[in-house]
């Protein structure tokens, strides 16, 4: 017996490393239709309230750059220098020099995303002061700031929040932070970091007065602004801001994946430097490539086109009017949701950036009984013509309303009170 | 007058620091004519042969996803573990496993591009064989094969090449090198790298025997394949290959940028290294989520959706018939050319991938008595509805006829002979 499960599971393995170890795969029908084919369910029939992907819906113009530079490398048409940013047609140089006036800071390069923007920021300053070992960021950072700074081997000292339910930052903390540092390390923090407005909540902070602090102590200030630059005014000079980081496929209506540095001029040195590396035989170098972009910022196509095209529909809605309106709608949808038993929203009010977090502990108990179970709130949106919730999510709920309609924005609080009404909510 | 002078420089000065200074960029009408209407002068009525665009020209498939999934985050539909490569729907869980079988690896992750495969592989070793500093790399490797080992501050050790015509490099030169770094550091090196085909000559180079070099010293082999996997055949583990970096802008119809690492078993806890960081106030941590990927590679969208939707057909094209069928495209117009005086084909002939690489020193004859110079060429070209050269350039001359048809190709091959008449160089 013992002998012939032994033989089996020989044998098992024996397939496994087989089909394991078949060279290639082969072409055939079912992968063309299992591929080719594949096609998207949110569409323009329905309202899209996903938390992060209000504020990368293209434009018009980035749809119609996109199927024109939809090619791999369609960028490099008239690419001289073999460096994305000094490509004159189309006009990506001076696009850099408008979109630095447009964060007010005095430089700007394109990055992977707003979290490699991080990474390189931090590892910009960690060659700079290799001395310093901490970071100090707020508790309600991005996963993808821990992560950065662990990748880049160093420490993290966390800032409070007040909990449930404003999370709110209290700026003082980052001197009583920076101070702990000082005393634990006899060197001042690396870097200063701000979530301007956060993930989890919602949340704005204003960077102001970290900056002066950060000033102050003469501390790197790195503000995140994946969230906020390209939905809200952001002038990082103004703010004391010396690194910025920008999404552009999270907040600036632009096809993935695309972020954005901005940096001051005291830090060009560390962000942009060049390759000093010679083959030891052939004596080849790059010394017109930056080094730490390996080369060029991988945007070579849809995503810094797309960024292009949006651009001034991007300035123009972080103009006071339109950022004015954008708050009513989120803080009428707060407002009407708030009827609904067992609803409680999080993060601080009135909302300034519409990515909202609710705790739905009635959608919570109804799931409990229900067939579907937490996959019945998704299921009642969708059948009002609503997407975006989290599949399977009934405690709570992350929303984002910004770029809809009032049409689309009444009809998603009506959705929401007409599916309380249904399950005796109101 | 000096002091006329300085006053006036003075003035400049606080011009500048006025202008610098003023906050935001205003929009305008000038604003959207610069960025919103900006459109590609490449497009389907030219023959396209730009040297690194052909292998990224998206096909029919992709084009229909781009639109679909031209939205920033729009592959986060149905995220529900955070992690794109355990996505379902579309079944980006499913696509890795069958593009791994496709490169014939253990395993594959999307990343941002090839020069960023290259980089996180080379850390990831780093790491685990933290004694050793050295890489050895085919002197033809592309320049963001050096700035990947300089950005991890490691020692190159360059593989030589015939130099010209031919530019071979032979494998055996691997094994000298890899006893140099064994005798000069008393260790082997961290890794050993070859460019599949180079970008400079569009050179095929076997790796097999160098695979087989690098097993016999124990030492990892990595096979850079951004030009050709997608292009050509491509089998890892066959060849010896540990790392396996890809591109799917530059050869595998995607819209940019997407790269992919393939990698062995063997390494498999040493790229998918899952963060181990807490915080140190809320010990917030995030163990689902890749350190080194920075949480999720950054192809939310377009760059994914694109190269799963071309994913069938370029299976379908590494095929033999169609891989043979390209090589005689690409062999039919070295052999037109050859007939006109003073060019001169670099590389190892025939061709086996359609990157090639001309010396035009009768081109660059003519372009020293011609009005536009080294431009000339390109506007040969454009008369006879060719695009992609490098413009400017007379001398020498990239391009590529992947993927186009034969009445192109003809077209192209007839364009260069129709100008060398022109100039009498037949």
């Amino acid at each position: 017996m013992i002998k012939n499960l032994i033989f089996i599971n020989v044998l098992i393995k024996l397939f496994v490393l087989l089909v394991k170890n078949l060279v290639g795969l082969e072409y055939s029908d079912k992968l063309y239709k299992k591929y080719a084919t594949l096609s998207r369910q949110v569409n323009e029939n329905f309202i899209n309230i996903h938390p992060i992907q209000r504020g990368g819906v293209l434009t018009p113009e980035a749809q119609k750059v996109l199927l024109e530079y939809g090619d791999g490398y369609s960028l490099c048409d008239n690419c001289l220098k073999g460096r994305i940013d000094l490509i004159k047609n189309p006009p990506i140089d001076e696009f850099l020099i408008d979109f630095a006036k447009f964060i007010d800071m005095d430089n700007a390069m394109p990055t992977g995303a707003a979290r490699d923007a991080k990474r390189m920021a931090i590892t910009a300053l960690k060659e700079r002061f290799p001395e310093r070992k901490t970071v100090i960021i707020d508790s309600l950072a991005h996963y993808s700031t821990y992560l950065a700074i662990e990748l880049n081997k160093l420490k993290i000292k966390e800032v409070p929040n007040s909990g449930d339910t404003y999370f709110e930052i209290n700026p003082e903390d980052y001197r009583t932070k920076i101070e702990e540092v000082k005393k634990e390390e006899g060197v001042t923090p690396l870097l200063v970091l701000l979530t301007h407005v956060d993930y989890q909540y919602g949340n704005y902070n204003d960077p102001k007065p970290i900056g002066d602090i950060s000033k102050e102590y003469d501390v790197p200030f790195l503000l995140n602004a994946a969230y906020s630059a390209g939905i809200l005014p952001v002038f990082g000079r103004e703010l004391g801001v010396d690194l910025l980081s920008c999404s552009g496929h999270k907040s600036m209506a632009a096809s993935g994946p695309i972020g954005m540095l901005g940096f001051s001029d005291e830090f060009v040195d560390n962000i942009l430097v060049p390759s000093k590396i010679h083959g030891d035989l052939t004596d080849r170098s790059f010394s017109g490539k930056f080094c730490n972009f390996l080369g060029c910022p991988p945007v070579y196509g849809a995503p810094m086109m797309t960024l292009m095209a949006s651009f001034p529909s991007v300035v123009k809605r972080t103009q006071k009017n339109v950022v004015e309106d954008e708050q009513k709608k989120i803080n009428f949808v707060v407002e009407e949701i708030s009827k609904i038993k067992g609803i409680e929203v999080l993060g601080k009010l009135p909302k300034i950036h519409p990515l909202t977090h609710i705790k739905t502990e009635s959608f919570n108990e109804v799931a409990k009984s229900h067939k579907r179970r937490g996959f019945f709130v998704r299921d009642e949106f969708k059948k009002r013509g609503i997407l975006g919730m989290a599949p399977g999510i009934s405690k709570n709920m992350k929303f984002n309303t910004y770029g809809l309609t009032w049409d689309q924005v009444k009809t998603f609080a009506n959705a929401f009170l007409d599916i309380a009404e249904k399950y005796d909510l109101l």
